[in-house]
């Protein structure tokens, strides 16, 4: 589906007479200086191909722009630029991160933007940029950057969400309470490396466009990459810092597990001899001897009982004195 | 056993009035821009050397074809290149990833497929191939293409089947049964490795046929290794990534192990309460005393027995109350 | 807000009579070999403009610098260089790592440093560098290089507390006493994260100034800039061996952890033995039957209260003797 | 001690008339093409500095010749190459890997060979090589090769050998048995260590050779050692595998001590609950009161011993139900 | 304080009238070919200012080798090359590694040689060195090469103690006893780290005399420095192997303490069952059941502790033969 199409002349949009799907005819009417961006949702093959007609795409880039789940990359089909970029975006609801995908073929008259899935919308952006006519006066390379921009910017959004849960995580850890942590370690782990599918493979043609040396985006863009590069590699630290606190944070509730069932153990066991130790004492006043004074004595029976509390008594005081509780 | 032999004219098959076994007459009446497709399974050191002669294959290259068991790897004789590939794919009655090879020998008028194991047949690449002229019309670097892409096809089946059985190992790894996951997580881990061996020693040919560096294979047909290289990538990041969840699954597994092994001394402790406390009652019953007012209560035998009862239910209530189950 | 600012002539302040906040009047007047050293502290975002416009400092690099949580950085715009550090410091109360920024911009003639954060204040390095003449003679270099110098003082002094906080886990987890050291190890190996954040990136530019390739810098300062770069070397292998370290005394947390609940099992099974076999003893001189001769024995109760200690003590003497206990 | 020595002319061996030993004299009558190659095993110094002497060897490698365990390398010394390569063999008996040493002085006339150690001997080698005149006329490239070839082949035989003991060390790890698996697995990652130390280092000399960049060798020998290169990274990869390998076997060791653990305590608890809950039963009728009924019952003590059996019986029913055993 | 200095010509001490602590003096007297050693022990900074001034030593380099506690490194200062090494000792009392330094300023006609610590004097290299007149003959850089090789060779020392501290620690791990060994692997990789603290970084300045690439170092002493290059290199691997064993032997004592744990656990259960089945019996027959033909038999009561003998001695043989114990 094509969202908006639009022709744009010195940073501004033109006003057009013509079907903004007869895209043939809009890039002809372009001229010097112009450049026409086409944004494309989740596009059928058939509306794919006819684009692709108008504008010369090379089959094996229109093959991978229809069907999703590519790897973020850059290529050069003679004079077109291809790059695909994963979108990110997090889902409070299942705290899931999401995944989609967007393509952009940038020639020197023409941005195709096509987007796969739900997130990542393009729309602000477009407004973002026709609002700031001096940078959209840069032409096609303007687009890639608000794009990317965008998407970085969603990284980072997911990114920080990402820190809140690990966040979490370490409060539950470290908490007194018996938590199960390790399914959800698992998850934010699988998560963290689904990101990083979409961060790391982003960084060499987004350092490739911050150093000028790509044809086809202008150099004056440079400084603008390179802001955006900036936070790619911030992003990218943060997923990998995550990383290795998770491991340590699951290392810590191995650790508490241990620590728990030792103590368990002692609790267990320091019970334990508060009720054998007056099961023997009213085993020994259960024998059967013809001589046993006590079985005689008026208050034979609660001295029993009382020997029974008070060795139970000296017991418990002797574990919490030696630090057994 | 020489599967299928064939000569190629701008991309359609030359009917021939010769033996196809009879190699040297075929590549003798091979023309200008013609070339001999040679599909070989399993042969014998005879059948390789009876080749080998017809096309001056370097002794090197024809014992390494032999001898399956090679590492994946691009060597140049002279004017001959020599492609040696892993092919993988799975076998679902046992859930085993099996290998066999393909080594390729590339001339400039003759490409030489030489293949081992089961699985990997290239009938269909031929086929495949021959339906699209244009394609075919490149001369030898076409069926390298066509080889590589049908492997690096394969690479990807399999890996989608190892995706789907480490999601089976997560949800039994968090399931609440008691199962041992470790033999399972040990044998995909074994076939992750054996994938690697597979797949990233592959990665440097490919590429360089990409960057259309190596002499011999056609420049125009780089969009078409770049397009393979990219999928390869694609199945080298599954593989790696597959290894790491695996990793953090087996701790989980092992942290499971541990939370159950508290739990379980959590519920024995409580039961052996629940028999231990009442022992102990019946053994103060059981003391000698001539003096016990109990004894000689009418009901004295139900007051003890509902002592009994009465202490275990309250420990269970506090057990549950506080935690402890 | 401006926290100082002064123009200096080979490498002495210069009285002024123009408004210190009124810096185009200042940098006006600046001949050449001359240069304004302006000081910030966080500024707000209309201050910081005021001194961009008189400075012609580039938007892009003026919003990196109101919005602290920068990844330290070097980048040129035109002739200006911005240079991003971050400052750590410890708080002693909290045994805590705590964290800012500085930004410099860096021109021919002009410094502007903008600091965030409580820590790390510029004053007494302004202070020092206005005391050696001849290092201040260097120009705006000198300024570069003291702050560095100062920013690297500060990570050597925070690393050598976390040395300091190491040691003292250690020391717990080697102690007899029964400690729960993974929290402690956790936070530490949080703030060496946070620490490797600030040193790693600022390898690049230091490395950079070292070698005097960096075009602004005066070439003479290497020597300098070397020595910081060592400084930074040995704080960045500090942090490197003490996240291993903390990685080992983990394990031999959990090793101990083990150890002592495999100590306590064998201590409590002792204990149970203790009791339960005189308990046996006493269940045996239970038994009804009709003869039994000890029963009868003048001092029969007192034999079988022997016995069980007797037994107890033979089974104590065992337990310590086989290395049980 | 000099095992052999013999000058070779055109790929074969020429008859000799003076001493084997005079290997000044046997150097001097050695023509243009013509080379020398001395066999040395276990030399003593002595015998070394002759030879050195009669060779203008480099005092610096005679010296590391002399002395074994140095690292593989390879120097030049002027005119002079010097090669030093570990040699690997498994002793059956004992299971374990033992390592010697080859040093290779090659000079344009002259190869000298200096093993130590029992295994690797060069006697085969030498017959093999005099046996194919058309490889042995390349002079001492050729002898330089067939070392090489020895070598690496003695590695694929070890690695062999430590791929089987790792076979075995996966079925003891997977089998049902109690095994103790982590001496046997130290041992192996402790040889797998040792023959790292001797294929890492080999690796550079050896693609040196294959790249024909080493002056001295000769370029045209370049696809053997092609070959070889190919032999050592297989070794190489499959040694890092085994070392992988090894260490998922040990976690699954890890893994499966806890299950049998907890297994153990699972049946441990449920063989207790079977003795303990009749010796409640017995202790209820072991109680003194003066009314019970049951003990006047005239099948009473049965009735009683059936109790205890049917508990029991039904606990028995309930564990194996519920999964706990 | 200056321990030694002479004047040496063409490799001979030269005898001198001056005052040995007469640097600027001696300096002064040293013709073409001739080159001061001066070697101090720990000087104060006064004592070094004084050196620096008469050999015209750069601030910064002499702030380093007064305070110690430096990275090894190289750096030039005009004509004056500046090395940091740091020593190595092992003490036998308290299996410590201890540290030193050695610093050495090396120009055209000397060498100042600063050493800290106990350890690593270098008397002996100076003897040395002196005695051997066709090395010491090449000036300040034979100095530098014995001075290398000294310190090198205390590394090599240094990883034969820690080699055979690792044996005993293995020796250890699996013995038979109950031995707490994570505390002595810890300081052993404590040990380590420390000893790739002082080799590490000492590479790059060897491995650049051994290349012949330092100006100021004779290049015909690169196959010295190629020697010690190569010992160096040998003691890094060593270091990297005794790491990865610790590790490994780590993780079979953690192993050895899980298995111990499950073998007491079932040596537990079974000594616990051999004491309850008898107290069960015990309790049947002290039943009051008015019918129980057993307890009016002759020898009911020898009948009973025969049944009790019985069953235990039942159980053990059954524990024995399951493989329980």
């Amino acid at each position: 589906m094509i969202v908006d199409s639009a022709v744009y002349r010195a940073g501004t949009r033109v006003p057009l007479d013509v079907e903004t799907a007869d895209l043939a005819a809009m890039r002809a009417r372009c001229g010097a200086g112009e450049f026409v961006w086409v944004g494309m949702h989740a596009p059928t093959s058939d509306e794919l191909e006819e684009v692709a007609a108008a504008f010369d795409l090379h089959p094996l880039a229109v093959e991978d722009a229809v069907s999703a789940h590519q790897r973020p990359k850059l290529e050069r089909y003679d004079e077109t630029l291809f790059l695909v970029l994963k979108t990110l975006w997090y889902v409070d609801a299942e705290d899931a991160v999401e995944t989609g995908e967007i393509c952009l073929f940038v020639g020197p008259d023409f941005v195709i933007s096509v987007r796969h899935g739900e997130g990542g919308a393009l729309r602000q952006a477009r407004v973002d940029l026709e609002a700031r006519q001096a940078v959209l006066a840069h032409g096609p390379s303007a687009v890639v950057y608000a794009v990317c921009d965008q998407v970085v910017d969603g990284y980072e959004q997911v990114a920080a969400a990402l820190v809140e849960d690990v966040d979490e995580v370490e409060l539950s850890v470290f908490s007194e309470d018996r938590t199960n942590d390790s399914p959800r370690i698992y998850v934010l782990k699988r998560e963290l490396s689904e990101m990083r599918r979409a961060v790391h493979p982003l960084r060499d043609p987004l350092g490739r466009f911050a150093n000028g040396t790509v044809h086809g985006i202008d150099r004056d863009a440079a400084p603008y990459f390179r802001d955006v590069t900036d936070h790619l590699s911030r992003t990218s630290e943060t997923v990998d810092e995550l990383d290795g606190l998770l491991s340590t944070a699951f290392d810590a509730h191995l650790a508490r597990i241990s620590l728990q069932q030792n103590e368990d153990m002692r609790k267990i066991s320091a019970g334990a001899a508060l009720i054998v130790v007056p099961t023997l004492i009213a085993g020994v006043y259960g024998m059967n001897f013809d001589h046993m004074p006590e079985l005689h004595w008026q208050f034979g029976y609660l001295w029993a009982l009382l020997l029974m509390v008070g060795t139970s008594a000296g017991l418990l005081w002797f574990f919490k004195k030696s630090g057994w509780l």
